[in-house]
C-alpha cells in the first residue's frame, strides 16, 4: 500500500514536471498562431491568387508552385515535388437542366455534374422518377426505371449531431447512384446535393461507374431546387428534365505532392507526417476543403521553426495532390517512403475545415492511444475536449498498408458549418474566419509537438 | 470493502436509470430543434421584419408586440408585458469624423458615439493624443492631455483563448474613457472598438459619466481606422480630429418585459425563469447580441411544449428589456416578483450569441453544483463539455439580490465569432448559422428540463 502511493506520488510529480514544460511551449505556440500569425493571409492568397484547383487543372499547377515558393520562403530545411500522375476531368460548359410539366412553364434547375462524370452528348431529356432512399431504387424494377431520369432525394439526417455521421450515410447516393441507376435502365441520375441547409448551391464530389455497367451522366441538384422538383412530382408525376452537361475526361497529367521538411535532431530516418489536400473542387475556392488544412499543417511547421524547436525525429509537411477525384497522391506518398526505406512513426491530417477546433482522433494502440488522451488535460483552457479513438484521413490513410506500427491521427473541428458550403461555390476564404483558422493552426502544431517531443520519444 | 462496492453498484444502477430516462428525452428536443425547429425563422423575422431595436425606439416597441404576439401564437399558457421605463438615447445625425495633418488629404473615420455619449454641439475639433491603454492616460497629467482629444487606442488581446476575457480586460475604456479623459481636461474621446477583426466597423456600447466629473463626448473608432490613425500620429503628432455628432437624450420612455410561462404541475410558486434581452444596439439587427438569446428560449419552451412536457416547477421565459444601456428590464423585474411574494428557485441566460453550443455555467451552493457536473455525461455525444462554476448574465443577476439561494445559469456557446460583430452593424441574421442557433436552443431546452425535473425536484 505504501509502496503504491509513493509510486503514484512519484508519477504525479513526473506529470506535473512534463505538464509544467509543455504548458509553457503550447502557451508559445497558440501566441505565435494567434498574435503573429500567417495562416489567415497565406489562406487568402491561395484562395484569391488562385483559387479551385482541380487535379489536372493550370490551377492546380500553379498551386504546386505556389506551394514550393511559400514554403522555400519559410527556409524549411527542405522542400521538393514528388512526381504523381492524376487524373484529369473537366466539367465543360454548358451544364444546365430544367424541369418542364404538361401544366407548368419551364424552371431552371441549379445543377453540377458530379466528378468523373460522362458527358450527356447534346441534349438529354427524360421522364423523371424520384427515389426517397437509395435501397428504394435498389429494390425497384427495370420496368419501372428503364429510359428514365433517376432522382434520388435521400436528404441528409439533420438529427445527426456530427455532421460527418450524416455525410456517410448519404454518401452511397453521389459515389453508387450512377451505377445502380444504370442497372435498371435509367438515361441520368440526378442526386440531392449532400448539404445540410436548404439553398441554391449544387454540390459537386466524386463518383464511380463500373466497368459491366452502363455509364450514365451524374448530377447534383441544390437542395431547394430538390424540394421544388419533389413537389412538381407530387403535383404531376409526368415532369420531364432536359440535361445538357459537356463533361469531359483527358488522359492522366502529371503533377505533384508538395513536401517540405525540418530535420529531425536525433532521429533524422523516423518520420512524423502531416497534412491535408491541395487540390480542391472546381468551384468555390477550396476554402476550408482542403485550403484551411494545407495551412493549419503549413503553419504548424512555421510555428516550430519560429520558436526554434529543434524536433527529435524529422518533421514533414504533405501538401497531398489529387484527394478529391483519385488519391493518387496519398497512394503514391505511401509507396513511395515505403520504397525509401524510411520509417514512418505517425501521420496526421487536418481536412475537416477552418472550424473552431475540438480536438484529435488517434487510431493507435493501447498505449499510444492512452497517451495521447493524458494531454486533454493540457489542452482544458483551450477547449479541445475531443480526444477519441479513430483518425486519419483519405491521404495518409494509404500509409497503414506500408506500415503497420503507424500511428494515425485526424483534427477534429467543430463540424456544424462544414456541409454548408462543402464541394460547392460558398466554399469561399470569405466564409472562413480568422480566429478559428489560427486557433486550428495552433492545436494541430502543439499535438505534433507533443507527438515528437514526448509520444514517440 | 463489500459493502462499499455494494453501494457502488447500486449507485450506477440509479445512475443509468436516470441516464436512460433523460437520455430519450434530450433526444427528442434535439430531433425536435433540429428536425421541426422554429428557433432560425424566428429570429429571421425579428432581425429582418424588425431590426436593431434600442430601448425606447419605436423598433423596440414594436418588438414588443412582436414577442408577445408570437408567444401567444405559440399558445403557452399565460402571455403578459411587465411595464418598465427605460433611457432612451439616440445617436442622431449627422455623426462624422475626419483626420487631417499639415501633410497629407483628409481622411473619413469611421466611428459611431458611444451609446450614451453627448452631441458634440456643432463640429468639435482637436489635436489628437494617443494612449495605448487607459493607465497610461490615468498615469497622465492636464498639462499633456488638455483641450485635446483622446484617443484610447488599447487592443483587445487575440492571444486570450475566451474572448470574453480579452472585452472585459478592454471594457474599461468604453465604460470608464470618457471620465478619466475628462478628469485631464480632454475635450472629447474616441476609443479603440472592443473588436477583434481588423475591418471597417465601429463597435458602439455603453458608457458613462460621473456627475462630478464634466461630460465630453465619446466614440468608437474601426480597428482598421485606429491602425491608420496610429501610424498618422507616428509620422506626425500634429494630426487633428473633426468630428460631428448629434446625439439626444429624451425623457425616459415606457417599455416592457415579455413573458410567458407554463405553469408548473406540482408546485406552480417555484419560478424558474429563463430568458435574454430584446433590446439590442442600434447598428445591424441584434442578431446574435441578444436575438439568438431571446429566441434559443422562446423555442426551449415552444419545444418543452410540443414535447407535451409537465413542468413540476412553472417555466417562464422572460424577454428583458433594456439590457444594453440600463438594465432597467432586469432590474424591475427581480423587484416586481419579490413584491410578487414569487418563490424563484433558479433562472438561465442565454446572452453569449447563436454560435455552436459548448456548455453551461452554473453558479449554485456545492450540492446544486456537484449535481450540475454530472448532467456532462448526458450530453458527451452532443459536444457539450464546459460544465463550470459560475454564470448568470446581466439580465437575471439582479435576483441574486432578491432570492440569496438561487442559481444562475449563463449559456456557453464558442466565443471566437462573438466579438467579430458584437455592437456592429454586422450582427445580422446572416452571420447566424442555422444549425448552431438550432443546437443552442436545443442545449438551453436541455437543461431546463433537467433543472425542473431533476436538480430541484
Amino acid at each position: 500500500m505504501f509502496k503504491y502511493s509513493y509510486l503514484l506520488a512519484l508519477l504525479q510529480i513526473t506529470s506535473l514536471h512534463f505538464f509544467a514544460q509543455d504548458s509553457s511551449m503550447i502557451r508559445k505556440i497558440y501566441d505565435e498562431a494567434l498574435l503573429r500569425g500567417r495562416a489567415y493571409e497565406d489562406l487568402r492568397s491561395l484562395c484569391k491568387d488562385i483559387g479551385p484547383r482541380l487535379s489536372g487543372s493550370s490551377e492546380a499547377e500553379m498551386a504546386v508552385r505556389w506551394s514550393e515558393s511559400k514554403m522555400k520562403a519559410y527556409g524549411f530545411d527542405t522542400v521538393y515535388l514528388q512526381p504523381i500522375m492524376v487524373p484529369h476531368w473537366e466539367r465543360g460548359n454548358p451544364e444546365t437542366a430544367w424541369l418542364s410539366t404538361p401544366t407548368t412553364t419551364p424552371y431552371k434547375l441549379n445543377i453540377k455534374a458530379l466528378g468523373g462524370s460522362i458527358s450527356t452528348n447534346g441534349i438529354l431529356e427524360g421522364e423523371v422518377i424520384m427515389f426517397d432512399h437509395l435501397d428504394d431504387l435498389k429494390k425497384s424494377t427495370r420496368s419501372v426505371v428503364e429510359g428514365k431520369i433517376v432522382f434520388l432525394n435521400q436528404p441528409m439526417n439533420a438529427a445527426e449531431i456530427q455532421t460527418f455521421k450524416a455525410y456517410g450515410a448519404c454518401y452511397p447516393i453521389r459515389g453508387n447512384g450512377a451505377v445502380e441507376a444504370a442497372k435498371l435502365g435509367a438515361k441520368a441520375v440526378i442526386i440531392r446535393s449532400l448539404a445540410l441547409p436548404l439553398d441554391d448551391h449544387p454540390h459537386t464530389g466524386s463518383m464511380r461507374y463500373e466497368d459491366s455497367i452502363p455509364k450514365i451522366p451524374a448530377a447534383a441538384l441544390s437542395t431547394l431546387d430538390c424540394e421544388y422538383l419533389a413537389r412538381a412530382l407530387q403535383a404531376d408525376s409526368k415532369a420531364m428534365i432536359t440535361l445538357e452537361m459537356d463533361c469531359r475526361v483527358f488522359p492522366d497529367a502529371p503533377s505533384f505532392n508538395v513536401i517540405a521538411e525540418i530535420k529531425g535532431r536525433k532521429q533524422p530516418k523516423e518520420i512524423i507526417t502531416f497534412g491535408g489536400h491541395l487540390d480542391s473542387w472546381d468551384q468555390g475556392e477550396g476554402a476550408h476543403d482542403d485550403g484551411a488544412g494545407v495551412i493549419h499543417c503549413m503553419e504548424a511547421l512555421r510555428i516550430l521553426k519560429t520558436l526554434e524547436y529543434q524536433p527529435v525525429h524529422t518533421l514533414r509537411v504533405v501538401f497531398f495532390m489529387n484527394e478529391e477525384n483519385g488519391n493518387m497522391g496519398g497512394k503514391t506518398y505511401a509507396k513511395w517512403v515505403k520504397e525509401q526505406g524510411e520509417k514512418h512513426i505517425a501521420a496526421l491530417e487536418s481536412d475537416r475545415g477552418g472550424f473552431t477546433p475540438r480536438g484529435f482522433g488517434c487510431d493507435g494502440n493501447p498505449k499510444v492511444f492512452e497517451r495521447f488522451s493524458s494531454y486533454k488535460n493540457l489542452f482544458d483552457s483551450y477547449d479541445l475536449h475531443v480526444w477519441e479513438k479513430g483518425g486519419g484521413g483519405v491521404d495518409i490513410g494509404p500509409l497503414k498498408n506500408e506500415f503497420k506500427d503507424i500511428t494515425l491521427f485526424g483534427f477534429i473541428p467543430d463540424s456544424q458549418r462544414y456541409f454548408d458550403v462543402h464541394h460547392a461555390a460558398s466554399d469561399v476564404f470569405e466564409n472562413v474566419n480568422k480566429r478559428e483558422l489560427e486557433l486550428g493552426a495552433a492545436a494541430v502544431t502543439s499535438l505534433i509537438y507533443l507527438l515528437d517531443k514526448d509520444l514517440f520519444r
